[in-house]
């Protein structure tokens, strides 16, 4: 059977990413101690010569279901890359996948457990290094410090999301991702973390410590970087805090980059 | 050239909707003394005989694409719908549509003039009768009683919606949708109305009204249960609010519905 | 502390549903041998007595937290309804969750196995008795017979989607949902199955495939229908087929319901 | 009333960008001799010095607020930021928004005119100089290469879309967008470009068009690098191609971008 794909092309342009996208598939995540099995929405791509008409896309979909058995952290994500520049005869792989990851939380006065799904984007490239990103949007709670001052009772406040995106410089020799570590990090510059389940001692500390901590967008944005630039083995980062305002229908919002 | 959807069909079955989804255009809404033009997604479809094997679907795309110059009301849908019923030899024709429609603001204290969109749906079937829905999804604020009863000071409060969904009884002699009154009748249940532009005078004045005036969900949606039962002209109507809670990533519900 | 969920109320409306939308959890579902950790989506709630104010939502936290590790079927689900009527002092408990469900499909030609990701819909009320429904969305070719028809060669085809709503009818009876063995029913009615991996023999296999075996949306609904009317234990059926149509950016769509 | 954003900040962090994200307005915006209303999702930013610690982001509100009727062209944006700049005492404005654009589609043989919706998303950004980017997402039809060789009749096709970022050089001296003329030069590179409205005549001839003229995802890319690379004017572009695969649920994908 003629092989379309591998015809010659003239047109001289090597493509930088061709691949497959919108595949769900159920990976396992290795983060820490943990293992977690989650639903992971995935881009796969190759670089594609351009002596060569087009890809074999449905070696990328063999490669992704071989692998949904184990447990993915840095070192295994770069043999899947490494395998698939074999594979698939380029210099240039990357996987790019996101997912919801869950969070034990244990409420703050009554200790209840429960689980928090942060939403968790990995991009990792292999050229002749490999390149590493991780992306997680962390909820919590924000308090408007001018409605505070300038009310007599009360002060709006909102759910917020933070969205910290981290380059990792020698992503070669990173272990382990530290979801967990992080989201701690991002979410204690809110004027209060939050939790799936607050019995009313719980709910009563909770609107008094957010009441006690007033932050603009601005201001938990300003958190973040300073806490973020004391994260080693960063080459940039990227974060950017949105606040679903409760006194309007659009949001506030604040964003900043830095390479390092 | 031979017309296959006309072909003769043998399974029996009555079709009860077909036609075309996700059609996107521009169109003109009326609705009391204004004239609003509103990006539209549209549904449109008919009834097909169970001896027919297929609609002409672009008689349909014609129909919408000669009806976006004039101004939509009761009566304009309704002559659209008996022509789709002439046009493609049916007993029932359906138009349901969503847009953005965008009502004036005044501020509570400054004044200040703002637009706030509000997302409309409207559901028309024409059988016999004229069947008629309106939809609309309202967004204000939430202040947590519980909250603000045990906690020394502040409270948790929102942004939340109210989805009304209102049936009305003889749709044929509505002249008016009467978007804007609904709208306020629908936020005046809330624990403070938003707006899109706030000066400061405005935001202590919302955020003392709100604490001023804690509603749980339930509170909301009784009250609009009791509000919408003012209503002249129904025949039923579904409501549910829903509460972004600031302290969870997860919202507060409740809905309702009842037959007049 | 006070209790102020538990004051009462003196609106006379007993609220239909309250409770927690938007949550997300890791659970276990059973489905014939097979038991699949599934991330879900969920929408969990109980009426509300007209003489009360508001719902302690935390304890609806709390159960679905306690039930994230053993499998459920229809069986436990009932139990679960049971224990939340108990709990939360109620007549009235209702579960509707969604997940991505994988089915293993073997490519037409070469047998190689992928995975196939189902969007299933599970609403199950529990007054006194039990209501269940189970909502597919089954993804497939669809192959356009007039443009086969008039066209000197070729004819547009492109993905579809077929939505199936289930109403069992003595649900209690029901031990398994039998997800896999609906979703072949329902494949089995476009001009082609669809496979996440397919090697060139396949390609030609399903290409030929649907080019032999044209249909419209409304001979796929026609055929749907016809299939699940064969169906045992259902009280009602919904279905809908929607075709993402190559030649267009809107849709055709065509949807049919009974009771039975 | 005291000015709570005013305060010092101590952090030095000067942020990048700060503002009001999710906002929907009416807008004009002037394409060539037409001038067209759009529905429009906004963000409007500006940097924040380091030595203050919020933004007045009703002041972006307001500027937003009355800017909703004249119609917007490069200069009329550039104005508007600049205007931005002093109101908000800032050396940095952007205004990023996005609408759907309607193109006027004649068929190709009944020539029925109809109305295709085109997402456009424009990024202004006003440092010094005006840094201007406009992204176009453009649907047509693809038909795979392979499927057609290998297959004893038909072949797979399906709808695609192409996502084309516009970088202008010189952005000062663009006087209008051209958005018609961009989208006909980027649907011309597919197997087919695809109509609203098509009567049978048409539809025969897209049909056919599509089977003469099969491209893969990366066929589509390079004649879109080679037709971007024409344009004048430009600084860079990113395209990314994306095909619905007809015979799977996930989708083919090429991307590219380059400098100039």
């Amino acid at each position: 059977m003629i092989d379309v794909q591998n015809q010659k092309d003239t047109r001289q342009i090597k493509i930088q990413q061709t691949g497959v996208t919108g595949v769900y598939l159920p990976i396992f995540i290795s983060d820490g101690d943990e293992v977690q099995q989650v639903l992971s929405k995935i881009k796969f791509t190759v670089a594609l010569s351009e002596k060569i008409r087009g890809t074999h896309m449905s070696r990328l979909m063999e490669i992704l279901t071989e692998n949904i058995s184990t447990p993915l952290n840095v070192l295994k994500i770069k043999k899947i890359l490494q395998y698939t520049q074999t594979k698939l005869e380029t210099d240039f792989a990357a996987l790019d996948f996101g997912f919801k990851f869950f969070i034990k939380k244990s409420a703050p006065v009554s200790d209840k457990e429960s689980l928090l799904d942060i939403d968790v984007q990995i991009c990792a490239e292999l050229a002749n290094a490999l390149n590493l990103s991780l992306k997680l949007e962390v909820p919590f709670t924000s308090l408007c410090p001018c409605s505070k001052e300038i009310s007599d009772f009360g002060a709006h406040n909102q759910r917020s999301i933070c969205r910290v995106n981290l380059f990792f410089a020698d992503a070669d020799k990173i272990s382990d991702f530290n979801i967990k570590s992080l989201v701690e990090l991002i979410e204690a510059q809110a004027s209060s973390k939050i939790y799936p389940i607050l019995k009313r001692e719980d709910e009563k500390f909770v609107t008094e410590a957010a009441y006690k901590n007033p932050k603009f967008v601005e201001d938990i944005l300003r958190d973040e970087v300073l806490a973020i630039r004391t994260l080693k083995n960063l080459s940039a980062f990227e974060v950017e805090c949105e606040n679903f305002e409760s006194i309007h229908s659009h949001n506030a919002f604040a964003s900043h980059s830095e390479k390092m």
